[in-house]
């Protein structure tokens, strides 16, 4: 029976994963790809830490390039995460022929475009299905089961540590602090967990996602983003009294000209699927001009999950070795035409519903000062929840507005906060329109 | 530019949507393939049939065989349905060297062996995304992108029909007549729908999932279907009332030794996602060894959304061709060892939670009477409702059970209907535990 090489660089909770993975499910890999794949190295700084799985000494090396100077090694899987040494590793790893497979979305977020571009030139494969929504294969469907489409919309809950924090504080009100130390505790998140809460790791998933809907990489940096972490159970909850969920959402929408894309917290409908994700999984809903409204949904995180996505594009690339393919679709599957450059409309523009929470003095014609400044501000509101019960930091005043304009809003939140009768900031969520 | 050309035999419904689709979307599709695909040949029965889509009368032939033997065409697309016919021209084709995409689920739910086979014994691709689940590519997510897991279980609303009509009788209160006539006159569909509702549909997808899952097709007959036709809105309340959905569910579980394969409505716990599966919308929900849990949701049918899987199907063998990549993996994506054939499980042996709503006269002891057979037969209830009011055919009964075996459970309702105290059959549901 022939044999594929892969050599692993990043021995962490992935890089172990992906190694368990090959071992416990041979015989259907094998089956899969019609030829053994076997893991003839693994690098690491770190050689020494037991991973939880069983590898045999002579594999490990600390030295990433005789990993990927090895020529009977045909294909590299990156899972050291980071951007510049990770870069080098797999522009490298390309000009020696070699196939990659990474699970790096910061990377690919900020640097797709070097590595799409060595990828051609070399004629190699680039496999990421790991970089977004864990193991949902989320970048196949994009590649392959939806080619046919335009992509109207992307919708996606793409940080699953986001997830977990906003389910436990809408179930259990507990704030947003708690569920952070829960999270931490539990393991599904970084201490502190500051990439995962301020939008940014939700970020550079839609990038990637964007990428492959509109076949160009985007400039990271426009794409705007928004945390979670000035949200109190107290918003959830009457979100919840105007039938909605909050989800930190990452939004893609075609508009011709431009595109939207935004990381922020947002409300849902209820009804809407998407509503219905909870704890830590992720999900991404898309609307396809032919195919309508899909949602794809898993853990978006996790050693095994992570590692499932991983081997999935060991066996695509593994399983084409083995046929003697040897032409290579590029990255993205598709490419827009030159000059066609996807442009990101600024946040400025955005229209939509708003959800509003003043804190103010508890005093007539309060909300007729309010509704006045929003109204100078073309705001006009949808409904009202006042219920004038005392708390330290004022009366909350919370409403739904009609569709407004992003500039309007600032320019009012701007106003309004100068008001004294506004005793604490004003908590503004956006609303997502089903 | 260099052309894949391709022949559609069948122009209703979706080979319209298909032919729509390529010409429509075609900037799109050529970029991804690298290549134009050019519609070469149509082939119906019916040439003059307007079917809302401009076609060159030149390429409209009645003679599907005048397509087949095209040496110009690459690719055939069979979109006729039915078994004998289509499976003839299928294989012809294949005969011929043309790769070919179907949309049939019914003939390769029950002559898939055949078809598999002659694909490899030609080394041409074949194609089925539309087979299953409409424009959701779970077909391309069980061959790639989930390629490296053990599947444990398969749960899936495959048939947009019976959701639509159970939709409507729960939120409606609707009675299952009334929403078939709905269904009907909003061209959900046909008139009568018996495929639809009896179970079939499903089964025949399910079938294809399976043999996607274990790598082998599997004996059609052997998948035990009931359908939805016995089900009533007051059903569907008490369901609610436990705090369960009610779906026609497609179940696949992987025993070991034995799979159970078996489509009938079925209670899900209202917090499961595929529960809040609704209207015409289709789920499929897996758990692979690795990845967990996902589900993939979408529309099931329709002309445009059909149109999608289809033309995806073409998109990636037109970029194979134009890559110039000769190899062509085994339809199934893999191949479970011989002489390990997937073998079903008996219904009789299942064993599940279940919902009983009996139509008994209202006397004293008849609660006592039924818990005492059904105690008879290891039947042992977990929850009752009993609300005594009086209607034509008796006062309802109901109540879940804690596990039981059907078999049991088969015995037991046999015994119960002959009893006078009961005045209508009983209704059973199998609850599927979250």
């Amino acid at each position: 029976m022939s044999q594929i090489n892969v050599g692993i660089i990043g021995f962490g909770t992935v890089g172990a994963g992906t190694f368990e993975l090959l071992v416990s499910n041979k015989e259907i890999i094998t089956n899969r790809v019609g030829a053994e794949v076997v893991v003839k190295k693994v690098a690491d700084l770190d050689t020494e830490t037991d991973r939880g799985v069983h590898v045999d000494q002579s594999l490990l090396t600390t030295d990433a390039m005789a990993l990927i100077d090895d020529p009977d090694i045909d294909i590299v899987i990156e899972l050291i995460g980071g951007l510049d040494t990770a870069l080098d590793y797999i522009v490298k790893a390309m000009e020696k022929g070699k196939h990659v497979v990474t699970a790096n979305k910061a990377l690919l977020a900020e640097r797709g475009r070097k590595i799409y571009q060595t990828a051609k030139e070399h004629g190699v494969g680039l496999g990421f299905e790991a970089s977004v929504g864990g193991g949902i294969p989320i970048i196949n469907a994009m590649k392959q089961g939806l080619s046919a489409n335009r992509i109207r919309a992307i919708m996606g809950i793409l940080n699953g540590t986001s997830n977990y924090i906003l389910t436990g504080m809408t179930r259990k009100a507990f704030p947003y602090e708690q569920m952070v130390r829960e999270a931490v505790e539990f393991g599904f998140a970084e201490d502190p967990p500051t990439l995962d809460v301020d939008g940014t790791d939700a970020a550079h998933k839609l990038a990637i996602l964007i990428s492959l809907a509109f076949g160009s990489p985007v400039s990271f940096d426009e794409i705007y983003r928004e945390g979670i972490t000035d949200l109190t159970p107290e918003d959830l909850c009457y979100a919840n009294e105007f039938g909605y969920s909050v989800k930190l959402l990452a939004v893609a929408r075609d508009l011709g000209e431009y595109i939207e894309a935004r990381v922020h917290p947002a409300m849902i409908t209820e009804s809407h699927i998407l509503a219905n994700v909870n704890e830590a999984y992720n999900a991404i809903f898309l609307e396809g001009d032919f195919v309508g409204q899909n949602l794809y949904y898993g853990l978006g995180a996790g050693r095994r999950t992570t590692a499932s996505a991983v081997v999935s594009d060991i066996i695509g690339m593994a399983r084409q070795i083995h046929l003697g393919n040897k032409g290579i679709a590029s990255p993205l599957a598709h490419e827009r035409s030159p000059g066609k450059d996807v442009r990101i409309q600024p946040m400025e523009s955005l229209v939509s519903p708003y959800y509003f929470r003043f804190s103010a003095l508890d005093r007539p014609g309060v909300l007729s000062k309010i509704a006045g400044i929003l109204g100078e501000h073309d705001i006009s509101i949808a409904s009202v929840i006042q219920k004038g019960r005392e708390v330290d930091r004022g009366v909350p005043i919370v409403m739904l507005t009609h569709e407004a304009r992003e500039s309007d809003v600032q320019k009012a939140l701007s106003s309004l906060d100068k008001l004294e009768i506004l005793t604490d900031r004003t908590i503004m969520i956006r609303v997502e329109a089903p």
